[in-house]
């Protein structure tokens, strides 16, 4: 027979043989969901290893090839994956925060107006931390006059040494609280323990965790009780999925006010503090419906970049940036490099007002 | 004395010692240039190492602090550095590729009208490799009707494995070279080696260093004495002054015709198959007058964020962007997963097109 | 004159330059630290930027060259910064954590005998999580049979997801608290919140803070005002200076009693979990007078390469190792991968004992 | 029935099932192995994508569940997968540098009566560059009365800038040979460009590959086809399936004698140059029968931990180390911060030395 013909032969005989197995691989399902729901009666785990294990042994004893028994063990370690995932879907059809149509959106709302994930792009600026009352009047004025409605109002600052400056304490979610009052903003203020949490609930309109306290579950869950807004930072050394699960602690916990902050990964590059992950942001936009906020401040770490990734924030999909301003940054307690004056904040405002994007949803 | 007092006549007596240790450290300079000159004349290099050894031991044996020998060693390696610094600029006047002022732009024309670096946003796009005249002229007419001047003609492609597939070779050249010429397009095309550049030469307008070769010194200097223009990648475990370097060896070579290309860089996250570095393009600009172009395809390693990529790219004060398209992408011999049809083509011009800019420059 | 004695009388003309910058470099110095004093009993910190500026300012208005304006900036800015560290010397004399001499080394004691920085090299084992009392009982027995003194006695363990095992809690710590008395071990376990402290108190006999803890400072202060040894994992995203002042956070709150823990840091390397930083190991103990722990399960992620890693934590300088230990890793509740079963712990405690260091002191 | 006695019974169902499935897929294999010989016949490559999308669709078309049809394309995906390395290794057995099995070790002999490969513990050392003879000739004393039998005698040096000392080239491989012939040592020096390999043939006994041309293809090529070893080493930022497959393209090309050198990766840590990966090295002795080395100079950039890192190598499983020697390191033209001194080396000797290892081979 021509090479052609035995071609087109040979490949008549593998489609039935495709049916075949994928006949089999969904009767396997089935009943390994029933299997699922007595194991649920009997109060076990569906995952089973030392069953697995078994299935696998048997499999490869019997086992004539072509196929080798590593290639045989691996197909049907996918297909034990496969089932295993079909009955956590079963279970809790995926994850809270993990977006279930293109068209979920979590709107967050504060009483001021001030909407995130609405299709704005918003901006949430301050200084790195309260320093005096001066201080945050000075930059509050201004942030005000450009339509900023919340403000950082740092009371306590998570710092690498114990001799730097740690914040002003409560002393300083006063200040900050007064401030936004005068100016009708919000006050979001960083949460380094769990034990702060009542305290700062008197001052703040949302609570902010750290890059340092990402995968501090015990804080997480904590704040899954509360009502106000919780804005999570992704951990320099964390993966999407990691960053992703962190959100789901607080909303498994009871809290759905969730925003998320992509600010920059530890490379090995040292021109900037961090490299901003930019492709964060559509991912992120992909896997949950929460809004995402670009810090263009600790990701680059230097200022006189700022105005590049303020546009590049602008047209990402994210839902808005957040920056630090100080009146006085060369003078400021910490952070000082990457804080901008008044006059850069201005600019930088103007440079991202200038861009207009016809496209209508800001998402993937 | 109040302590008010005291800081305030201490303070006074510093001043005048600032002013000594400047006017110090000049006069060491000016006779630290006429050094070098002898040494010019001589023959010899200015760095000494023996001679810094010598003088530093010889410090630290008069000091009798409060400054530590350390700090005194540490102290006077930086005034060292700065005089051999000096030197350098006497000499060379910075390195070529460097901005000297911020109006400092390269432009590289091509005889088709295409322009790159100048102020206008390019597009250079094709499939990963040639693999027929059939589809090099659908992905051209596709290019070439919305305004794309420049087609990407791989001939020759670096591969993990040697049994990857490698390209076709000057024969796929051809076909780039005739597809080109139907639509009156530009063709850059990678080169492996020096000695491909002949006979690359007779079909390309422009050559395309790859990540892989961005260290290969051989390579870019035979590339330097080449007349036409040269893209260069940033290789994914380089640095900015490493690729900034790169550059350097080919202008200093004799071609001032070179194109930046930020292609992502290796780090943790999995999501992504490298980690575009957008910060990377506001540094380039400020350290370099060559034009840049963000390359959205390796970069992701995934098509489904090539929209955003492209509007970030836009907005980056980038000169352009790079994409590969293909027009069966499924069946594409390599990068099967990165490469866009030519629907997502268009829209993903579209997308950029949506936007707009007012501000003047996109430069930093 | 010839170009070579021309040479030599320029030198002689720098000599003399040198030792008049170094007498003014200290006597700026000594005022430097007296107006430090009085800042003091005026209660202002030392570091003043707004002077700082106004100097740099000052000085280069008067600047002729031929150094540039910003060489000056740059030198001056390193003096100031090198007056800065003296002063932080003075205040505090480096940070408690920090060897002062090469001698210097903490030593860690438990009741049973257990010593770890003694320089000898000791092992830390058990399994990623407590799961039953017989699970607990089959390790601690071949664990103690090896000569094995401290086990690991996890209650909470913090995971990636909320769903995932979460450990036993007080239950688990009253299982590891009882074998181990059984065996006469001591046991560490890891602390998630400083709410636990109190209660997990009564258990373990060293607290064992997490990668994701790492710069907890609360929990850190909160450490810091226990009497038991804490152990403390380097973050997997941590730089040496984060994690020594993270150690620090502990040592200034009161308590000395501390061990390092090196488990890898996370790079673009797919084939293990973690890269191990094995060289960590020798510049920590230069740095600190810590004793330093290797762990070979985290940083590898996979149980195949236990034993090199192992031999080459007994070489390294490290106090010991930890490795995670289960009697059937295959059905682990957590880190299925990475646990020995007990033959392969077995076979590992061989393979290290296999070697024999005739070198003094396993310090640098 | 209890639910004991179900979930008993539905598992008895999986189990002819899942032999089923074995047989089906067993059976599919064995057509489509026909498939790919005649597929040779027509000279077209196995691996076709249309005819696997096709297949995924019609599949996708009559599934009816409980698996997804995203399930459903994910396993039969690996079938085709499983079926296409079926094909690769009928075609190729596998890669050659893969160990076939556990005894498979490559020796590499040289006239000298150095073998590396062989169970013993080589030391390459030498300075960065070739300077002078006087250079060579003292370090080669050193090396030599230490036993060390191979030298490195670098001509070409790859730097970032095009200003930096290129290395002496065919003078300096003159004065190499002519030292190691003095102390019947042999020579290794880098390659940096194929054009190089005639002239450098006639001085050298083995060709050294440089890091940033671990995947130059021309060059690794080229190599293949000589006779004299080739070292080969990872570059800082690649994985090490891209450093297996770069030993892939020499072997394939001709030449077995290959020698593969872990000299760390680029990571966040600054502390150090590179991080060294030590757990590479028994990763590689799974995967490769090749041997290989362990740079502990570029890997750390600092030669403070020089004797730690020697330690580690020593015990890794590695058949030596390299290690940059030079007579004063301080006035060296490249690599100054790391190279040794002739007192520090013997320590370094000394230190490895001192550490005796009982256990039989130091593989994995």
């Amino acid at each position: 027979m021509a090479p052609q013909n035995r071609l087109q032969e040979l490949r008549k005989q593998i489609d039935p043989i495709n049916l075949q197995i994928l006949e089999l691989l969904n009767k396997r399902a089935t009943i390994a969901r029933e299997i699922g729901e007595v194991q649920q009666e009997l109060g076990t785990t569906y995952y089973d290893p030392e069953r697995e294990a078994q299935m696998l042994t048997e499999l490869q004893q019997v086992n004539e090839g072509p196929f080798s028994n590593d290639t045989i063990k691996k197909l049907f370690s996918e297909i034990f994956h496969a089932t295993l995932n079909l009955h956590e879907q079963d279970a809790r059809q995926k994850i809270l925060v993990q977006r279930k149509d293109p068209n979920q959106h979590t709107h967050i709302e504060f009483d001021n107006g001030l909407t995130i994930g609405n299709d704005t792009f918003e901006i949430i600026a301050g200084p790195c931390a309260v320093e005096s009352y001066e201080q945050m009047d000075e930059v509050a004025a201004a942030l005000s006059e450009r339509g900023v409605k919340m403000i950082r109002g740092m009371g306590y600052k998570p710092r690498t040494s114990p001799y730097d400056f740690q914040g002003l304490g409560e002393e300083g979610l006063k200040i900050a609280r007064q401030v936004a009052n005068k100016y009708d903003m919000v006050v979001i203020s960083e949460v380094l323990d769990q034990s702060l949490i009542p305290m700062m609930d008197e001052y703040v309109d949302a609570f902010w965790v750290g890059a340092r306290n990402m995968q501090n579950a015990f804080l997480l869950r904590a704040l899954g009780k509360q009502r106000k807004p919780v804005l999570l930072k992704r951990g320099f050394g964390a993966t999407l999925k990691e960053f992703i699960y962190a959100a789901e602690y607080i909303m498994s916990s009871g809290n759905d006010q969730i925003i998320l902050m992509e600010r920059g990964i530890r490379t090995f590059v040292q021109e900037t503090r961090n490299t901003l992950d930019i492709s964060a942001v559509p991912l992120l936009k992909q896997e949950t419906h929460l809004p995402i906020i670009v810090d263009i401040s600790h990701s680059a770490g230097r200022r006189d970049i700022a105005n590049p990734l303020g546009r590049v924030a602008r047209v990402s999909g994210a839902d808005g940036l957040m920056v630090e301003v100080h009146p006085n940054p060369d003078v400021a307690m910490s952070d000082a490099k990457q804080q901008l004056n008044l006059n850069q904040f201005n600019e930088l405002m103007d440079d991202i007002d200038s861009i207009s994007v016809r496209y209508k949803a800001p998402t993937v």
